[in-house]
């Protein structure tokens, strides 16, 4: 084959091997499709001496990160590092700036200087690709920016965080509370030792930043995701939400309302039979919802070695086969500021889970509290009977805004008899 | 914008009508995206007074179709007129022989002579693009090309044909019977007068042989798919299936078991909690099993104008891109011929249904058969008594090879105590 394209890794963690094994098992099969060599010339980590699980011998191992960015005999670099600051950005803006593709995974990065760098790809003629950054090897952001493209997209919504879904279902499964079940995860190494990213939404979020930003050809933008994550939820909202045929799953939604965007990342609840809520365990799923296409759905695992580096080499593939877009899928000069959608806007159903005493009058007063902001009941359950004790009380609505929740919760939370703020959580059929 | 992608569409039906739907409405976009514009220079069809739905005043109507694929200002063919030879044929061939761009919904052509019409366009440097010929608006040919292009592709399965999922929905739900069902999708326009092509199988074994080509890279080749189509299946057998903890769904299943690719289109038994039970009604769904990826699946609308329309414009902006890919993703010299599996070794669970007559010693017989052919029995079931009478028995077995499940249908069906050939099925526990 006449040409190579040759590439260094920065950070050799599990995708990192991932990628490193790809290229090993598969180059010759790669090269065809391709139509050249994928070569890797330069590795970098920090510690040159561990076992990784593969032979690194043939590789020149670059002991300066920096020197990656400028090295002559690599042609793209592939960042690995993770985080949103430190070295990872620094290589990515290094290696645009002198004019090396950037292969990254890396959504913290995207989410908050994806706007950014894709501007310095452009200026140096370069490309930036980040499939394996949403959704392990689903190839989502193919889909967005080339399989959709003649669509208006109208909303893309999804499970974009395995830990989160394996810990909703075990929880489910087991009827262990939120902590036990997040320590066992940890323990398992499903979860990392501060799990705060994870189930506190951050990470999905970014993946939403950037999910959304490719869907409506908006400037990417973190700050403006509302965020809920799995922390509040417990056995006994699981258990309700099983009683209402439904099964509650942390989602990133983001839609394009009348021309205002909505992205919220919050746990929903989602009907049992819905495609959304047989998406058990691990799994990543990602809806996307066009004028033309209607609706379609890519499903797959969202992390872990083999996913995450079959979407770093799909994105080297189209290096190689001479394949450059846009990094959100047009010129930055023509990503919009998106008008953001309010409050007001957001509309759905709402799962209300009051702890109340056990007394005659409190449903009076929390129902009155509902038709007072103009939201209507679609049913009421009560868990045992225990008169004067508190107790368990959900109340599900047909749809309302979400500006009308917050403020109906913030005056039934103020009920004497209520003892706690109560957990509202939005009903989405998807 | 500096320079236009100009098309001629030949064929407007209903996909041809949304192609001009898109491109009319969302023409700003897609050049935003596309980095040019893509225009309508020419349309054709055989009745130029038809009422479409859409303005065509403004495109030179070509009346000859042969000399569409010669106009010096059409730079792509969009032929979608469907069929596997005659005019269809004749227009993608002379089309890329006049080095035009094709782009195509035709599944029948492709799966025919989708060799043939690749090295053409090779040979010619052009493109031949198809992403609207399996499984409407889900792009699964840029997956399968692109994607998961780092992945030896293990298997690709799946449901490929919505009237065909339509209808075995239909007899689940209502508990009617085959040709009732089906003259009813006839009536509401969900089935063709002639249902040959769908309920036989034909049109999802096209898709498959597509799908083959490219998960594998072996050249297309219809004549080794082993076609059964639903005409068989009796609201018995979905009363069976539900029994059983199943539904019946017609599947493509196309794997490669150890270097041969067994390519397989019939009615098998899925669990209804997998998530291939839950593909309903006229949805399609894709799953791909590579060795890095895991497993993918991608669902979506099977048909219909929007679509099917949306891929074709996908494959167009692709091509506005400046992005051109062999057809199958591999030059047409690298395709392989495959080596084909033959029915030893195609390996599943199976669904027998037998009618019987209730006398003693039946199932003995059977079950000797069975195991004389080292077939090991899971379940038996049969409904009701009716001593000297015919009764329906189902039998589900563990996993044995075809070869010996046909061996012993052939003798089961022989034994006096049984009234017809058995209807057997595979069943897949995806």
């Amino acid at each position: 084959m006449a040409s190579n394209l040759r590439i260094g890794i920065a950070g050799l963690g599990t995708v990192g091997a991932g990628v490193v094994k790809i290229l090993q098992s598969h180059g010759a099969d790669i090269a065809r499709r391709a139509g050249q060599d994928i070569v890797i010339t330069a590795v970098h980590a920090r510690d040159a001496k561990k076992d990784r699980g593969v032979d690194l011998s043939q590789y020149g191992w670059e002991k300066d990160i920096a020197a990656l960015s400028t090295r002559a005999n690599v042609d793209v670099v592939v960042e690995l590092i993770g985080g949103e600051d430190g070295d990872a950005k620094a290589l990515v803006e290094n290696s645009l700036k002198n004019k090396k593709h950037v292969v990254t995974a890396n959504k913290a990065l995207l989410a908050k200087h994806g706007l950014a760098l894709a501007k310095l790809a452009e200026d140096n003629g370069v490309s930036l690709n980040f499939e394996a950054s949403v959704a392990g090897g689903i190839p989502i952001i193919k889909a967005l920016r080339e399989g959709f493209a003649g669509n208006k997209i109208e909303g893309i919504y999804g499970i974009l965080n395995g830990t989160c879904n394996y810990i909703l279902t075990e929880m489910r499964e087991t009827g262990r509370d939120f902590g036990d079940v997040l320590k066992e995860a940890q323990e398992k190494g499903y979860a990392e030792a501060d799990p705060t990213f994870d189930v506190d939404g951050i990470d999905a979020a970014h993946k939403l930043t950037i999910l959304s930003a490719l869907a409506f050809g908006v400037k990417p933008d973190f700050a403006n995701i509302d965020i809920t994550g799995i922390r509040k939820i417990t056995a006994n909202d699981i258990e309700f939400a099983k009683e209402l045929g439904c099964r509650i799953k942390l989602l990133g939604i983001a839609r394009d309302i009348g021309g205002r965007i909505a992205q919220s990342l919050e746990p929903c609840l989602v009907p049992i039979d819905a495609p959304m809520g047989t998406v058990e365990g691990v799994f990543n799923a990602v809806f996307v919802e066009g004028d033309f296409v209607d609706r379609a759905m890519l499903e797959g695992r969202g992390a872990g070695q083999g996913p995450t580096a079959s979407a770093v080499v799909a994105d080297l593939i189209d290096l190689a086969r001479g394949y450059y877009l846009p990094a959100f899928g047009l010129p930055v000069s023509q990503l919009k500021d998106a008008q953001w959608a309010g409050a007001k806007d957001i509309v759905s159903g709402q799962y209300i889970n009051l702890t109340v005493t056990d007394q005659p009058g409190v449903i009076a007063d929390v129902s009155a509290i509902l038709r007072n902001f103009g939201i209507s009941i679609e049913s009421m359950i009560q868990r045992g009977r225990d008169p004067g004790q508190p107790v368990s009380v959900v109340i599900t609505t047909h749809e309302c805004s979400r500006e009308a929740i917050r403020a109906a919760s913030a005056k039934i939370a103020a009920l004497k008899s209520v003892a706690a703020p109560p957990t509202v959580l939005r009903i989405e059929r998807f």
